[in-house]
């Protein structure tokens, strides 16, 4: 219906006739004459239409924002002094000579270029928030992205491959969606996870080097920026170990997010320990572009009378940490007191600090209501290890180590964002050599890190049993970047007894793993080549990628916290024949 | 782990020492000697262990069919006399050096180049039955086949986006899969049917043009070769009319049929109406490769006093219809009546038919058991009108249109293979100018025959209501290979008022269509483009190219034919807990 895109008229059309299509973005009437500024998916054109055309004029005339216009038009220079630098057909304008309205439009409930349209009016109108420019380049990105993930994956032998959506419920994860079966009376299929079994499977079946971009479904409470539907790039491979197959992917997403984004992560990205990450950052995913870190000084407090210390540094799963925050002096008292509720949403009791006016000084240049506690050793101890300068200030987190690492991790970040300390735009990192299990004290038992099919790094069945479990270090790893974690993966156990051994170390016996994961123990059994992979959230890679600020931006329907799409109004009700088919009937609430 | 795949070892390699990894294909002692032959993705590669490298001779020694080993070794030509034409590797072989045993097996439930093994067992070990070169030939065909789709697209100026998998029942269509929500007591997701609507709802964004190689779902009772999920391509572009559209997507189809499979369809595809495909063949989707036609012979059949003829004769919802069987005179009467059952099934009473001895001689050189009821002339008419010819055999079907229709049309291509009549191998068409509405006298009402939001080839909304509803054409189309339907689609209806006069001449009132597609009309209204699209089935598409026989053979996974998966045990029971979380329990069965 057209000969160009608005967006790709320029000067290399000059005095030739066009034929565009799209929709009203302004029209004004200036000095007798019609301005439309037609927009569709590349761009804005401005086409003018003088009265001399009476018909054409008097169409244009009529047109409001929204309408869906056909123009036929010549392509001229603007006069002098009104291009528009901002577009690409901005030292251009049509002349119009012929309009055709196609469709009309009501007033949208938003305009385009409004800045603060609430959130539930742009996604009850997804199809006009989507016209906005910006909104549509976050798709776009999307799009080079997946675009690019195929051809790098196809250009390295990995076969695109499908996995089932109506699959079997995974024990021992987030929760399932179900959907219950007509044919299978009281059965139901659960939307998967993650395809993790099947991409195993299929290395069982000698495919060699898998992937796949597939959608993913967990019902779990959403945080914000969470979605009950999410996509991943999902990849395995065998014969290979967790050095190859990071390197590979490494390239995928440095070559990714430079092709695509112009973003330089730097070669090779850095690699540290899951028990480094904690230490020095009191999280598995740092932002290592917030210089702060987390500085252990338990040892330095184990003999101090002052009983928020002793405690915790008396602890075996104790740790104080302090945080020092450089020029932290200039803290006022309401920012501390805020920073210490903020603390306090992850357990922390309290947020004890000291201001280093002069460390010179010891404990004159000080300021702090906690110095009276200390012995000056201690306080000596502690300015030397962290290093601190004059206008400092440290922060102290002193409970369970867990406590601790939670909520000084939340409040680097946060301080590290609220003093602007972030230095390098993009600052990628490896983590690696995580622990195979987590012990949970209100289950009392143990739970995989990852998930149970990940390889220890203990070869033999025999090892693996010999040692503390919570020694024990896994062969996953996790990329990171910015503080979000990209993708994680792991290699896998391919040999059928260490996959029973860890069953049943997370204290599922042999008749329950055979019952839950009987497919898999007989898949391991019939010739399972040595295999591993990742899988990485496509949403936020894309989220980060796009520069969009969440990713519900970069996702064409995304669902509200309650997992609604206020657009088609799902979920809804159903007539009561459908689930009759179904053999499900809804449960009445209870009395209350 | 390894330096090459055992395909891609060759001539190239001589004297080179190489590592592989692999499954045991087969293992043979000969002479004194071990003869492994090592698979992997790529191909068989055949391994020599001599006894003098005792520890390699001993592992190789006790190695067993399906055994995942790593093999260290010297590529060297095979003795003269024993090079094998069928493999790649064929002209070398490689002497074992090292081995190591990465994984051992059981007995696999069935050997790989087993001909007839059941498709229960082929379901329930997959990984098993993937390992096959053939199997995993067919998902390599699947994986090229989207890689292209996608890289076609995308230098088409397509953009990808993602619809979502939770979203809205979709009334006016199959049965849907439903998933209970947690957060909305009593409320349901659907899984789709097709992104149908979202893909429209994108082109009301001004996405201009959108694909999706996207997961579909149908709870339909599943006939041979359908799954309750399925991929299909999903193309939807704005600005363009049909001609665009099949013109863009015909190239697509037959450049993919040229590059992966070798497959030349000719350029353009042949284009036929709706109207004239029944009249022809009886259906929409006509095989073309089989010559044979339906020739509709009521007019000369009015008059008669056989009631089996004069009644559908008469009838303006009826077709007497002669399929001309060349060569037919030969089949026997078991032949005839295993026919005359085979139509049974599709609703004809009878199958009557007329052997052509001699057409010179009028009816002298026939024979039938209805020739007695039949008039001269009118014998003569139809042996003019079929052009039979000395050995032919002609069938009739004469009932309602519909049932003769379907009959005759699953007869023809019944016979068709049966007696070997396909000329030419790949008969791609499209069949265009399909009816607006269906007529159920069951149900009393119009049904849309390909969806109601398929726009009509009336422009105006008067001429839409003025019209006579069954002459109505819409602007479909239907791209049919080999009588399959590889794909259909049409241009939409842009226009609310138009969308409500469609929903209305279906019996959907205005307030039912406000409540079920209130979010479409009003999408209508402001400010959606033209568009139209087209979607096609990808399992289908690649079992064609790949040759399978069945859709299971090129999905990894597939479900049987009541929707479980014989491998992983879905679908299955759930906790009692998880269901009373999604606020639904299930039905007990009925008393009988």
């Amino acid at each position: 219906m057209r000969t160009h895109y608005c967006g790709d008229v320029t000067e290399a059309l000059l005095d030739q006739e066009v034929e565009i299509c799209g929709w009203v973005h302004r029209r004004r009437d200036h000095g007798g004459v019609i301005f439309i500024d037609l927009r569709d998916r590349e761009g804005l054109l401005q086409v003018v239409f003088d009265p001399d055309r009476e018909d054409a004029f008097a169409t244009a005339d009529r047109a409001r924002p929204e309408w869906v216009l056909k123009i036929r038009g010549k392509v001229r220079r603007r006069p002098e002094g009104t291009a528009n630098a901002n577009l690409n057909s901005g030292q251009v304008e049509v002349l119009g000579l012929g309009i055709e309205v196609l469709n009309q439009a009501k007033t949208p409930p938003f305009q385009l270029d409004e800045d603060d349209v609430g959130e539930d009016v742009r996604l009850r109108y997804r199809y006009v928030d989507l016209r906005r420019p910006e909104m549509q380049q976050h798709l776009v990105t999307r799009a080079k992205v997946t675009s690019f993930m195929h051809r790098f994956l196809d250009e390295n032998g990995f076969l695109d491959v499908e996995t089932p959506m109506l699959t079997r419920a995974t024990p021992e994860g987030a929760r399932d969606f179900l959907v219950p079966s007509r044919l299978h009376a009281g059965s139901f299929y659960a939307l998967p996870q993650s395809p993790q079994l099947f991409k195993q499977l299929l290395m069982m079946s000698g495919l060699d080097r898998y992937y796949q971009i597939v959608r993913c479904f967990r019902d779990e409470d959403l945080r914000a920026d969470r979605q009950p539907e999410f996509t991943q790039l999902d990849v395995e491979t065998s014969f290979m170990d967790e050095d190859q197959i990071t390197t590979l992917m490494e390239k995928m997403v440095r070559d990714l997010m430079h092709e695509v984004a112009g973003i330089e992560l730097g070669d090779p990205f850095p690699r540290m320990t899951y028990a480094e990450a904690v230490e020095r950052y009191g999280i598995d995913r740092p932002d290592l572009r917030i210089p702060m870190e987390l500085v252990t000084v338990s040892d330095l407090l184990t003999d101090v009378e002052f009983k928020v210390f002793a405690g915790p540094a008396n602890d075996p799963r104790g740790r104080i940490a302090a945080l020092r925050v450089p020029g932290g002096e200039a803290l006022t008292r309401k920012q501390i007191d805020d920073y210490t509720q903020f603390v306090g949403r992850y357990g922390a009791k309290g947020l004890a600090y000291i201001k280093v006016n002069d460390p010179s000084q010891g404990a004159e240049g000080l300021q702090s209501p906690i110095l009276k506690f200390l012995p000056e050793a201690a306080i000596t101890g502690i300015l030397a290890r962290t290093g601190a300068q004059a206008g400092d200030l440290i922060f102290f987190g002193a409970d369970k180590a867990k406590v601790v690492n939670e909520s000084l991790a939340a409040l680097r970040v946060r301080i590290g964002h609220d003093l602007d300390l972030l230095e390098g735009d993009w600052r990628p990192l490896w983590v690696v050599d995580f622990p195979m299990f987590e012990y949970d004290e209100g289950d009392g038992r143990y739970y995989a890190l990852h998930h149970p099919f990940t390889a220890p790094s203990v070869e033999t069945i025999e090892d693996f049993q010999a040692a503390d479990p919570e020694a024990l270090i896994s062969r996953a790893y996790d990329l990171v970047l910015n503080g979000t974690e990209l993708g994680g993966g792991s290699i896998r156990i391919h040999r059928p007894e260490l996959q029973s051994a860890v069953f049943e170390r997370l204290g599922i016996g042999a008749e329950e793993a055979r019952d839950k994961f009987g497919f898999l123990l007989d898949a391991l059994e019939y010739g399972a080549p040595p295999h591993g992979g990742i899988a990485f959230g496509l949403d936020r890679l894309v989220m980060l990628m796009a520069g969009a600020s969440s990713i519900r931006d970069v996702m064409a329907f995304p669902k509200t916290q309650t997992g609604a799409c206020l657009l088609t109004e799902a979920p809804a009700e159903v007539d009561e024949a459908a689930l009759r088919d179904l053999h499900v009937r809804v449960r009445k609430p209870q009395r209350s």
